[in-house]
């Protein structure tokens, strides 16, 4: 899995209600946990509808950044319902009928 | 890099227009690159929506198969604008101070 | 209130399963309330996505024409909640200030 | 038309850029305008998103705020498209066969 998706999932779990750590409270992310999981799903249908309009007008600077809005809401919105990026990437195995590209390669890697 | 998101993004490579390979015309994804940019952006929208349903409904089977889908059509309008995922990777780690997660990762495995 | 839009409200009623009068099975409307609310939601946020595109583009043509499809998804998802269009007219009305505009009207009219 | 209609319209005009009138720049339109097309575009795929979740979830209070919210930020939209509502009804009068509903209407009502 990317590394930078593992750290997210850690600092959003991080910032999760009732966990432990520095800044759980402060955070932005914190603020989504407290408004709920609506406000939640708001924010990605948010991020795809900019993220539509920056591929409508083929702007690419724009589009790397309402993509990766995209991606961070999605890791919360997973967060939220105790699902995981690795639960997505398995369904996305599935579908291919590649199921454990990734534990092959880490095998591979030893 | 997930390997799973590494083969989507050969796969869609190899089945955009002028793209050599197996099955290169028959395809899903060669009919959204014949249907255009708008297409591809219309089904991002589509799918987030879909996700925001699964999400207020707290549907975790559907969630994962909405959120498999958003991915995948993420990485096919990225394709469509020269983009990749590891763009949207290195934004995301250029955002938390954390660039070259993975590079150092994979410097790591060696 | 606009006669087309009283209009669709009759037609729309007319195909809500249970509903007497003809074609009341065989039509798109009815296909929709056979399929539920949530696909309702997901075919009002999808018109929503595709006017996205039209504005973002500057496409008169096709914005009146998704934004015809919007307010019809819109009058269907209402009437499976057993709202209407006077409903919206009301909440309008009353952040306005103007409460009463059309009974007024009705009045003037007389 | 809904006389609400007209009068929003009508206060959306007052606060495009250039217009004469009080309030013509401190308004949330006028901020609207000042943002331009894109802008406005989000707002309408936004609060499609909300509607959404207003229908999936079943709140009637909420569908009505999120509806009304909706229909106001297509009409800022249609205005800055230079389009008007009538534009729209006038192509659901024409997809349903009933051209001509409002006009008759104001005839017979004289």
């Amino acid at each position: 899995m990317s590394d930078i998706i593992a750290h997210l999932e850690q600092v959003i779990a991080a910032r999760r209600p009732g966990a432990d750590g520095p800044g759980a409270d402060a955070s932005y992310v914190a603020s989504l946990f407290a408004k709920g999981r609506d406000k939640m799903a708001q924010k990605l249908g948010e991020e795809a509808v900019e993220a539509v309009i920056a591929a409508s007008r083929d702007e690419s600077d724009a589009m790397i950044g309402e993509a990766a809005d995209l991606v961070f809401h999605l890791l919360v919105l997973l967060n939220d319902m105790d699902l995981s990026w690795a639960d997505i990437m398995q369904e996305l195995e599935r579908r291919e009928g590649v199921s454990g590209l990734d534990e092959k390669a880490s095998r591979t890697a030893r």
